[in-house]
């Protein structure tokens, strides 16, 4: 057994490289050989839960022959450097979305690494929660006919922190980038969206007017076959982590609901079938999709295997994003390139 | 259109014969031309409301040609009378639920009407509601294969008062006389019930002990072909009038659910999926039953016809909760027949 | 009793005039007493049915002094000026949806009528069906905080006719209108919806195309205060009349879900849960509404009562719909005046 | 954090042997020392997999001093012999669902090991369910008032082989003692049951008849406080493994319903809602269960915890299936004791 696990470096121990850690730990397939943090504390600390190497250097992870996958799960600004650094030393790549917040230099990493024929996946874990992903199968399968709509609401259960808010770069970058890639996941293999509209308000918290974010936004996107997408995003919502999809099509409709905390149904005598809070947040909503993600990981030493996203999925969500943004200042439904 | 209108005579104005009142009046078949009731005042005040003939005697109506047929919803205990004479008036009967708290009095009035070929339908209105006649329709139809078990859920929002209680007949004969009846209607039409087992106990309100009579009851059937039945009633339930049927086959499995006041959601801090109260009590939860009911006798002129509750049925429903009777003392699966 | 009734003519006999024609008669508050249509043989068809004068000349209820109320079911063209009538004779007036398919028109019609005192009451349905209008009694109750967000969703089960499309005046004035009537509504008093986007698509029936009307389209709007708006039609809905309406707060949500055929929930070997087909069109959609809507039409005779929908409500409507026409053009997010 | 693992030893390594493995491998407070099964290929192959010792005879695991539990997940008839040496020895005890067939041997052995002072917890996975487990929860909150009935509907997707069939003890020892076992936990701690009525029947697969066995059961039971529980079983269910509970109080009711494979609702031409069926079997619904109850067992070694389910629990829903079994014969309503 031991000779066939891939042998991993994982890069980034803040909350979600920690989630990584832990999956990776119990992952029949994967050997966690070193983690690295700017914050040593950390590593060591953890390399002993996990009885793994905490290195101080990542060029170690690089130049260290028997390792085969680099996940990089450290902050937004270094995600492109050591993508393009694990490329060059032929390592296979995981890296947390988004790939970077300024398109230009995404733009320009796809150039420089091209020549090396990267395998990249890309941390859109909701294509791979067993619903969200279930719609595609049926989609696929003709259950609803051709696509025709595409509806996502996306709310966070509270705002994230001042610190947070402010590296995030704004609602569209940092939350509804999941939800385009999303959407573009459902749409046919030649279809692809074109125009993009974006609104957002914010009509309680403060803080977001102070960062010129948006606490509450919406979009309209439509692509070159005509199909309709709606989301909706809010960073606040008092009953839990709401996560929906419906899709709609000539001949029906798909919906993959919310998770609840419990499944159990209350009557009384102010109502009935009262149910449990939302599950509360992306750790626990999306816990299988996590695993699936890295069940694909294990595949990608497989030289035709493609994961189900990819660089350049992480770079269109990135574009849409930036033209969403430009939209809900020019107020005008804008082209895609 | 005059002349094809069925004249009727309505018997009894309490609440379930006011609303009969009510629906007849509004009936595109029936022309409401007499009420009935041992209340002059009640028989005064709503002749002028419904624009009909007030009768002080029962004979005016039986032997008045034109009327064609008499709505029996007076006192229990005066059903068998007003049946038997208006079977020799060659009156189409309509006769409420129970026919009688006593058996051997319902078989006696069975002979005696025998040669007068009478057409008589009864009040079991849940025959009528369109979700559980459904059931029938699809079970029909095949959709669950052969059936194997009926489960009815069957609970009162309130107990009614002492008075009521007093003439009721007790728990099996007053309300659960409506479960056998529609645990029968589901059954092949070769097929009937053969044993039954029946328990109450009474956890709350004394009056019940005083009674004898049970807040709570279960019961268990068996049928010829094997079928069993669980039937569960509760004299008391918070969240209202709480009606259930679920029908388990060997390919599926059918249930018929409660209806609700109104169909909003409400999600909030607390709890999410928060529905209305059900529906309060028989006159809303069943006016559909009930106007379909009517229907059914509006074609009982026609002398094919048969409508979905008989004589037969009523004096089938009160023998099964006779026998549920003698169960919960002699604690054994009885015997019918 | 007799004393008291309301008269009313109806003008216009096709599927709508007809629903209120069956839903007047059966009515307590009212008496039809006169109808008219271009059709003199539904008029004298239907005379007899609801046995009430047919009138040739609309001006015969005009001049009739024992007549209350005019209600407009004529085909739109014709709205306005029977409205203008009607005030003009002091009559109480109920319109059908849109007043017209052109604002200049309504706008001068305003002018035109402002001097009477006209008491309107415009045949906005949806705010009086119980779920819809029930959300607006929890949003006043505070049940979700403040309102932030509206999702509306209004599907038809198929397209109309050639014919009837050609003179609907588009998805926006004919189908959509109704939903930015309904969105207005949930809006505080003091709100206004001041942007709207709007885009369109066709994907599948080509009689769209030639007639530069949209098969599916969504909408955008933004109030005053910052909520948020999004609409979502479609002429086809292989599953029935799709018609959902979701409010999100700071503290909450509230849905006013689908309204089904029935409510028999069918497992099998396949799947599970599988209930019937959403109820097909709007006149058994909205039958509550429609009863409900006339109740409040027989209270406009006291002076102080004011409907739920008014010509005011009306106009604002069309504003909305020519604005989102405008947008589908010009690609951007237009103001409201 | 080696020096604090729990050493355990396994018996067993059927299906429900190998998924302990499997968990025991992958919990943290759990090191699996040794596995035994009467299969050496077994023990070989598995030992390899989970890196563990295999044992060829148990005596080794009883004398091994490191060990701390007994896992016992061997067929019933060597339940208690390994659990009463496992005690002697002084080990904690985890066994299996049923103690054994045969009540006389259970009392026996309790006598017997009474003196030892043994810890022990039985595999009733249910009472772990966080559904199941939750009902429980809030019933203690008093979220419905007092507990009036307790409703279990439990169905097995398929029936098992003939082989199984044989040795199972019948539906009520093999499949119903799982009910028996959870409707006596929602009793308050000062309740039991003292009477049960049991019926069976065997509509479809005759193999039941020749095994003098049922393929379908019903029982009711009523405690000593009056609260009513009725249990309903079937050996097969088309829509996969139907699970649920319903208790229902003078305040209110609560609900633990099914899972499903996946939470996709499907709209189409012929019906709504459609959802994916059941979970397919125990391993699959019951997952969580069964970690949890390795949690429980690994608080064990702490002197005054106490596991959900124990000794007793085991030997009264044997002694409850017993007299369920007497009832299919006697017809009557049996006390308990």
């Amino acid at each position: 057994m031991g000779k066939s696990l891939i042998n991993i470096a994982l890069f980034g121990l803040g909350r979600i490289g920690q989630m990584h850690a832990e999956n990776l730990f119990k992952h029949k397939s994967f050997n966690l050989r070193c983690i690295y943090d700017i914050d040593k504390k950390k590593i060591q600390k953890l390399s002993k839960v996990y009885n793994c190497d905490g290195i101080k250097n990542p060029i170690i992870a690089f130049k260290d022959k028997s390792i085969d996958v680099i996940l990089i799960a450290t902050s937004t600004s270094t995600h492109l450097r050591f993508l393009t650094q694990a490329v060059k030393y032929k390592k296979i790549v995981f890296c947390e979305k988004p790939l970077d917040l300024n398109l230009k230099k995404i733009d320009k990493c796809k150039k420089l690494i091209q020549k090396y024929n990267p395998k990249i996946q890309l941390g859109f874990n909701r294509r791979y929660d067993p619903n969200h992903n279930g719609l595609k199968k049926f989609l696929k399968k003709g259950k609803i006919g051709r696509l025709e709509k595409i509806i996502i609401t996306s709310r966070d259960p509270a705002p994230p922190s001042f610190q947070y808010l402010k590296k995030s770069g704004g609602i569209f970058k940092d939350m509804m980038i999941h939800d385009f890639d999303l959407a573009r996941f459902y749409l046919d293999d030649k279809d692809e969206f074109n125009t993009v509209f974006a609104t957002g308000s914010n009509m309680q918290n403060r803080t977001f007017d102070r960062l010129k974010d948006f606490e509450l936004a919406t979009c309209v996107l439509k692509s070159k076959k005509g199909v309709q997408c709606i989301i909706t995003n809010s960073r606040h919502c008092s009953f839990g982590y709401d996560q929906r999809v419906e899709l709609f099509g000539n001949k029906g409709m798909l919906i993959s609901g919310n998770k609840k905390e419990n499944d159990i149904e209350t009557y009384n005598s102010k109502s009935t079938n009262n149910k449990s809070l939302l599950m509360n947040f992306f750790v626990e909503r999306y816990w299988e999709a996590y695993k699936n993600q890295l069940d694909d990981l294990s595949k990608m030493k497989n030289e035709k295997f493609k994961p189900l996203a990819g660089f350049e999925d992480g770079r269109i969500s990135i574009l849409l994003a930036e033209k969403a943004i430009i939209s809900t200042k020019s107020k005008k439904f804008e082209k895609i390139k």
